[in-house]
């Protein structure tokens, strides 16, 4: 099955590139490469580091070089005007250029999104990119997406919609999830609860039909409970509940740690339920579930979380594989063609007075 | 120290009366009670119940009849007009007579609202009530006050400010936080980044200087790490941050459960550390912060959660207590009048073109 390029960024991330190689190594190893990898960053780093992994010489890997490197605390704006030279803005170009068909970084999430956003362009029909996150669920493997977790802080009614079409289809090619269960979040199901723009949202959810799976208003208390596939919001508050629920994981982990080391007796019985342990951190932390990509543009750009160690970015690396070979753009945008024709027959239809 | 009367609304909860009078006299006994309870629900319900904790025929208690309930999930619009004598309205009656001067409810949230609003009025300088929720912190003792939690999902940047004054008075006044560090949430700290709302309300928290304690923006991943006391949001972003939360909280309780129960060994250990889960519990159960005040009326309505246990109840009765003790109405009054003369003259200003 064709897949086409992947440009990674190497040099963006918290831990340096010799983690993003170790990250390709290991997908390598897993037969879990796009057809070809396109490494981004200065060659006198990334050779060496390559080579140590046996993976100088091989057809499916080149080394594209670039020499600066976007820092985790700059500022967008600023990046996409200085930083031309960036691994993380010629990743882009080489995707702008079709030389590669996605580009995946773990490096500074404001520029990959601007950049992404302006040099590859919103697909026909949308306005706004919208960044999708994969979360745990309650139930083993249980996992539902969230968009926007980011990219559009104030998204429309109609940008809304687009969503639910962004996330059904990805949660579609990526993650093998037939006919995703899409819920709109708000904060109470009663008429009206959640504002003006939830309440038109609704509406236009319920009136796309067949284009996605809609299965109604939920609320905060319900994701993580397996109820829907695609959880939809704007860009702030899908960024607040993603970030907050890190802040109360990383809270209850420490919280837990200092409670087991207050007695010799609890430290022994930690130690005998170490597998527990091990076994929830590993259903729950989000870095398992790799990258989140940012949909919605005219090609893949996906980010890995900036602390990605080899495992979350070999992981990653198999997301951006499943994207290419299912061609999710396609169906993005044939689901954006059919849902606009109706969205646009509503908003003539609201414009004309009652007869 | 004066402190007034606390009308209970008895019938409200998800436990029933038992668990609410269960409730009353663990905080009788732990002197917790402010001057005068009245009890309000039907009397033949009550009166045994009082009666058998010895709660009768005392001059501090006294049980108020009303005839009806309202119910978990009936429409607060509709509770307002058809259910004026049942027990959470008839309790909001005696706030609004001055023959109580708090209600505390574990009943129906909407209605709650909706009635303490309507019949108790906001204060002079404010448009919409807060719902301001405790939540815990790493530290050990740690917490913050997260408001609004869902009275008022749209608020506007004189209404945000309007709510760092509440929650900064309310951290005071019932949880002996002196100067309470304010932060506003957002989705990052570069300009501009969480919108237009944000950025109006991070100059207006600027500019009324010390009034409050403002700190600045923070974001998601902030919120369980002590790092301030209040943190500022609209309705909807608060209550999806606090529903979120309590989902992330069950589902990691759930996973662990069903982890540990892997393995005989593993629950062995379990056992050993049951100390250390339990320890965790309490310290991250919101519950034990007792009930939720909706601020920036002329009265105090506090809302207990649905599932209150006698416990959490009890606790309830003491965050009433405090807030009756230290006349926090008095201290946000004065302050939103200060404020209110600051957001004014840069109003002004703003309207002002310049020469």
């Amino acid at each position: 099955m064709k897949t086409g390029a992947l440009a990674i960024d190497a040099m963006g991330g918290d831990r340096g590139p010799s983690e993003v190689v170790d990250g390709i190594a290991l997908a390598y190893e897993a037969n879990q490469v796009p057809e070809r990898l396109i490494v981004v960053g200065r060659e006198e780093i990334l050779t060496p580091l390559l080579q140590a992994k046996g993976l100088t010489g091989k057809d499916f890997l080149s080394v594209h070089h670039a020499e600066e490197v976007i820092g985790m605390d700059e500022k967008p704006t600023d990046t996409l005007r200085r930083k031309r030279n960036s691994s993380m803005l010629q990743g882009i170009e080489l995707v702008k250029e079709n030389r590669a068909q996605a580009i995946l970084s773990c490096g500074n999430t404001g520029s990959l999104m601007a950049g992404g956003t302006v040099r590859l362009r919103p697909l026909d029909g949308i306005e706004r990119p919208a960044l999708a996150t994969v979360m745990p669920g309650t139930r083993r493997n249980g996992k539902w997406c969230l968009l926007d977790a980011g990219a559009n802080p104030d998204s429309k009614p109609e940008q809304l919609v687009h969503n639910a079409i962004l996330g059904s289809q990805y949660m579609n090619a990526a993650h093998n999830v037939s006919q995703p269960k899409v819920g709109l979040l708000s904060i109470g199901t009663e008429e009206g609860k959640g504002g003006q723009r939830i309440k038109e949202t609704h509406n236009l959810l319920q009136s796309i039909g067949t284009i996605i799976n809609y299965h109604g208003l939920i609320e905060g208390f319900q994701v993580y409970n397996d109820v829907v596939d695609v959880v939809v919001c704007d860009g702030f508050v899908g960024n607040i509940l993603l970030k907050g629920s890190e802040s109360l994981f990383h809270a209850i982990l420490n919280i837990l740690k200092e409670e087991i080391e207050e007695t010799p007796m609890r430290k022994a019985g930690a130690l005998l339920a170490k597998g527990a342990f091990k076994g929830m951190k590993s259903r729950l932390n989000p870095e398992e579930f790799g990258a989140a990509p940012l949909l919605g543009l005219k090609g893949h750009v996906l980010k890995a979380h900036g602390s990605s160690n080899c495992f979350s970015f070999a992981s990653a690396i198999k997301i951006a594989k499943e994207l290419l070979q299912y061609d999710v753009i396609d169906g993005i945008s044939k689901d954006l063609e059919k849902s606009n024709v109706i969205l646009q027959r509503i908003k003539e239809s609201n414009a004309t007075p009652a007869t």
